[in-house]
């Protein structure tokens, strides 16, 4: 079974020139960029539940991908199987990272007992594999969604032994995580929304995540995790209203609870599109919020209205998205997880591995265009000059707060200000970028 | 010119079976509805721009409206023009309160000085119209996204002397308001957003306006205003992004600046879907966030994308709104502003009457359906038994914080927790709902 | 097995008053409107599908619904057991249709053998319980996309052998459709369409689907099956994008290949939104273009982008569903099919009920008030009144084509043509509609 | 006036390296690519509409633009400065077409004949200028949509004296289009479609339309012109739905009333995704109904709902535009018209030429790289071989009508057809594009 993937080659890299589908193009990880490793810049980590549990099923129809370590026999047989797959495919890609939800690697079982003693014994085996494969976490997390106890929420469940039971996999899944070198925790809050607001008690609900999330943070510092605390923001799907709507939704909730200096956020692409943003907007208002952590690269369909979680392949984009990222310092423990299904029609072992090539190649190139453009400072004097004069005394003193609306208004009415508009710039600066894209 | 409105006469309620197209069949502002008037519930105001400022122009096409007092003439003569057009159309319609923008009814002249005089003039001219007509002021406001000076920004402006004339504005805005005994005062910022991320700075951007805000509550006690202020949310358009996304980053927004407790938000239909909510999801937020304010009531197209503001007709919808306000004790300074253009098809004096009876209806059925919705308590003691469990003694437990993630889990573990699913009874609930607005 | 509904007694009207959940509130079957009674106005009918064959999984989640009919055991035991359950719902609901796909009433096998004789020997099951309980098919349809072979599509598949499979199961589900009675034969092309047009030739798939309707038409004629053939617009989900998109797109491809006197539509309402239409713009443009034929009546959600088939609860917009079907004299042989699902947390026997009557009821109450405002002439003689222009002299040249481009020049240099605006008067015709809706 | 440009230097190519924003980094209009200039290939065309009579207003805000053509004065001598602008702006451009409607070349006046003695004046003066400059005319076409008189319609309007009054706009821009020797003529249908069904016939409205495109066609034979009439779908804006929604709508449309060989299509790409397509897919989708005309390249924001008309500057995008281009046989008479505005805050004489100097750039290395995808086969043999079997016995038997549905069935059955699924490749595909994107 562990065979599924043995006439694929480990993965290289051979240049923009090869013609070998099976290498990279771009992504050469020792490569240097400005001061660190491609390696180091980028982080990449492979998912476990699209690669290795789904089985290419949609809601119109059933699996596509025959994947033998899904094909039956006793769950934890099949778990070992597929932890033996996901290792084998792992260390061919040559990602340093993957993550993983407590049931995508451990069977559920019918009771909490069951539940803590398959996890127990997978996150065993995990940390063994790891160690023979150099593979590392880079974050784990809780799946308190697929249940149907879930279906009404986990921790804003109507039903305080479900929020009990959402508790338990979280506890778990933290322990397991910093047992396993784990370097963040996420939380994405599938349910947590609602279907009706006939049916729903929406700040009963606010509080209940709030505490919720609350004792994530005490049971983080009690337990000694060193790694980031991320929130994956999503508008909607699969309900019709999710709370983590999007990051400055997020940044909202947080600051309510007093939880802003505790929690980042992971943007995914495809849920900042659903939520009617950018991605670029996610990414840089996480940065002016202060609550960048990570990424879940992924692309969706401009047309559609759902999760296609595409594998990313636009250069254009993931150009601007590493450029506010260097700009800002890039990674701190973060980094680009591919949260990437492939079509439901890449039915081949061997699109796994094209899947994940194309969205590597396009994070890497986006890198260099992106060092690129920060060097050039195209960008980022332009902007520095557009906003100069608020670095002259007036600007000082209406942000220092010394002057009151009606001083602010007598200054415009007593130096008669006609302030003229000037151009923005944005053709010439996109023309920039381009510049330096298609150079 | 105050003529124009000769051949309509004053507005009054004749019931369901009136057929007579230029009456209230269900606004009848004497009838009382759970112990308060319709009038003092609904708190109607039509407003000055769209429908005295606005000739029918489109992007696409010049205005068809042909209004007399846009014919043209010296700006002060054609401003008192306009008062009177509009003072003769709302003592007719019959709505308690209007709502105006400063450039809507003072021309803004060429200098700070001129915008000065001109707005001070017609403030007395407006101070003089509501005194002969009873008419009241809901809120005020200021323009500052239509002048050129303003195209990249109000309080977000790159050039801090746009900050100043902006200030100018809303503190002359503000003191208006509160010389006309207006009852509220808004902030809409429809400029304060971006057209691109390649020349903006976010986080700079997001300061000046937490400045300005600062400097507007500061500026409010400092008069001695004891209305509410409000900023009405919208997620874009005019521009690419606006900061004031939706309700709930709005409140993020005013949290991180210290301000939730001063402002509350005016909630328009038309921004709600645009936004990706529904028009009932913004309402039962802003009230689950304790910011509530006011409301714009109109609609817009599911099919379009922009903002049509087309005259509230679902008694459905509005049904849904009112049960929320009525649930949460109703307005107490905000009101139900008609922020509603007619198509630029209807070109009658006629259609604007015609359209304010169609919305004052629709409200008004609404708040008559919502009213025997909540008497019912059909949907008020399903919820409340949804979450009876959170009323228990682990329930309790868990929300007030005496508990850890392990003590939950624990618990879980101890007690076998193994909670079963309960019915949403969406689809019953939808049939209360029904059953009300049919019967 | 038979007894999941047994806490059910069968559903009767009760009228408005009635605080009987399980009750019809507005659906009287043998009410009289206009000449006919509801039921045969109205032709309800329900789906196999959703109701029986779905156990409530979603793309993020495991079934919820807990059917003891899907809980295993012999396929064919199972497909009886499920056909039990169906009709003992039926025969209590009081729809007088029921519509299926063959693999919902069958087991697929494991051959094409396994496929006919499965699907032969449930035919006779079906036409058993229909003679047992009186109901009625209202249309058949084969499933050609749920299976992986037909991941690519079904008759646009790239592999003829695939198409060739198709084929056998529209054969066999058109020759059972007619062996039962069935009014009408459907075809969803739910594969029929592209994930990417880099592998996708779209003019050779346009041809195999001409060539694939084109047999349908001569099967239909050769087996002297009389009701009608309807396609089923949808424009995308599963695919990226479906070549039966919308009403008009599956008009213009059928004109294409001559087919249009030979199909007429199923219209969903959920497909008509996720189209970009509004449903009544579908209804309206299948009359206008003469290829109207039955409905799928559900809603989806205004603020998700995917096929919610939520139960239809909107009485104002189905009022003027039924005043297009009224207004162009009615049903022939299609009907209002409830393409409905429950939403996941509605997990009681019950609910699938709740459903069903909250749908009729919205149905029934439409149809009253499509009649009321048919009969009122409110609509019609604006709309009459609007173009009566085009019944003069000039108009009918223009239309009889007896002028040409310069002639009509001419005319208006000569007449000094300069016509003046006319108010479209919508907000009015709102009113008009709002004063039916709500007496 | 003519003097507004005097500050910028011809636009020349420098190459990707040069630092010259005013210069082309990859037009370079003699290069040959695949036997032909990129002149000739790309056909290039500035629009007067966006460029020389847009002030930079919006629905929020006054015009920016400061434009001194747009200053004021006698009519004419505004129209002839305009004119003089244009030809400067185009000559230093280097653009080898333009396009324009009639009413933005010549003033409408207050009558029929003073639309037609300016319009025929102007004509005369844009044949000088074209004869001074070498500029050629890619298309014509009449505005029948700004109009107040076409606020319902311009041949859809339910008044016969306004198609009348637009049939004269036609009738002369069609004779002007040929007498500046135009290549095309452009309609596209602004105002043909409804606000709302209520008022609205449609079945009417479309054979009005029906008879007024005849009527175009008529006129072009018998004025002998032969360029190609194409009609430019948008599926709404400024209407609720416009008749003209997507290409496949147009074919229908021009399928039913015998059209489909007289008219083509000229896609704008922001129109193909405000209906819900890609760029891509309303290119491929006329070229495999055979009606591919010409393209209004520009590009709209993925999170707005409206036309925003921005420059093009993907390049990832354009090269698949380019790659259905070429693949097809390039333009016949057709052309890449920048149908295109600056951002409003885009306020500079120089920014007019950045925007254009981008769009082109992105353009022509559009181009490059789509002859370098064609001329490697990467996608062309893939898709060949995908559909291989269609060639064999079976598939063509299948198409060319010689079996019947159960000759299919009867040979699936007979032959135990159980095809395999095979990989469609989509990622792989998307890497190979890549790479030669990025090489």
């Amino acid at each position: 079974m562990s065979n599924y993937f043995d006439a694929i080659p480990a993965i290289k890299y051979e240049g923009p020139e090869s013609t070998n589908p099976l290498a990279f193009k771009h992504y050469n990880p020792e490569e240097v960029i400005m001061g660190k490793t491609m390696e180091d810049h980028l982080r990449f980590a492979a998912c476990y539940w699209h690669n290795f549990c789904w089985d290419g099923a949609d809601v119109f129809g059933a699996g596509t991908f025959n994947r033998p370590w899904l094909a039956g026999g006793d769950p934890m047989t099949q778990a070992k199987a597929k932890a033996d797959a996901a290792f084998s495919f792992l260390e061919k890609l040559g990602a340093p990272y993957y993550c993983f939800h407590d049931v995508d690697v451990a069977p559920e079982g019918n009771s909490v007992n069951d539940y803590i003693s398959n996890f127990s014994a997978m996150t065993e085996v995990l940390a063994h594999k790891q160690e023979e494969t150099g593979m590392k976490l880079l974050w784990g997390t809780a799946n308190v969604f697929s249940h149907p106890r879930y279906m009404s929420g986990a921790a804003t469940n109507p039903d305080p032994a479900v929020f009990a039971r959402a508790a338990t996999q979280v506890f778990h899944a933290m322990n397991a995580t910093k047992q396993l070198g784990g370097e963040n925790y996420v939380l994405w809050g599938g349910r947590e929304g609602y279907e009706t607001l006939l049916n729903t008690d929406l700040k009963k609900e606010r509080q209940q995540l709030g505490r919720f999330m609350n004792m994530v943070v005490e049971h983080k510092h009690k337990i000694g995790f060193d790694g980031l605390l991320l929130i994956e923001p999503k508008p909607q799907e699969p309900t019709k209203h999710q709370y983590d709507y999007d990051t400055a939704t997020v940044h909202g909730f947080l600051t309510e609870f007093g939880l802003e200096k505790e929690f980042a956020v992971n943007i995914e692409a495809n849920h900042a599109t659903l939520s009617g943003h950018s991605f670029h907007h996610e990414i840089a208002t996480a940065f002016a919020l202060g609550v960048f952590g990570s990424i879940d690269a992924n692309r969706g369909d401009p047309q559609l209205g759902w999760d296609t979680d595409q594998f990313p392949n636009s250069v254009e984009e993931m150009t601007l998205i590493c450029y506010e990222i260097l700009k800002n310092g890039g990674f701190t423990s973060g980094g680009l997880n591919f949260d990437t299904k492939l079509r439901r029609q890449s039915i081949d072992a061997e699109d796994l591995f094209l899947g994940h090539i194309g969205g590597m190649d396009t994070c890497a190139l986006g890198l260099k265009k992106a060092a690129a453009l920060l060097e050039s400072e195209a960008l980022s004097s332009a902007v520095e000059k557009r906003y100069a004069d608020w670095n002259q005394d007036f600007g000082h003193q209406v942000l220092n707060g010394t002057m009151s609306l009606e001083d602010v208004a007598n200054y415009a009415r007593n130096n008669a200000l006609d302030p003229k508009p000037v151009s923005g710039k944005q053709e010439g600066l996109e023309n920039l970028v381009n510049q330096i894209l298609y150079k």
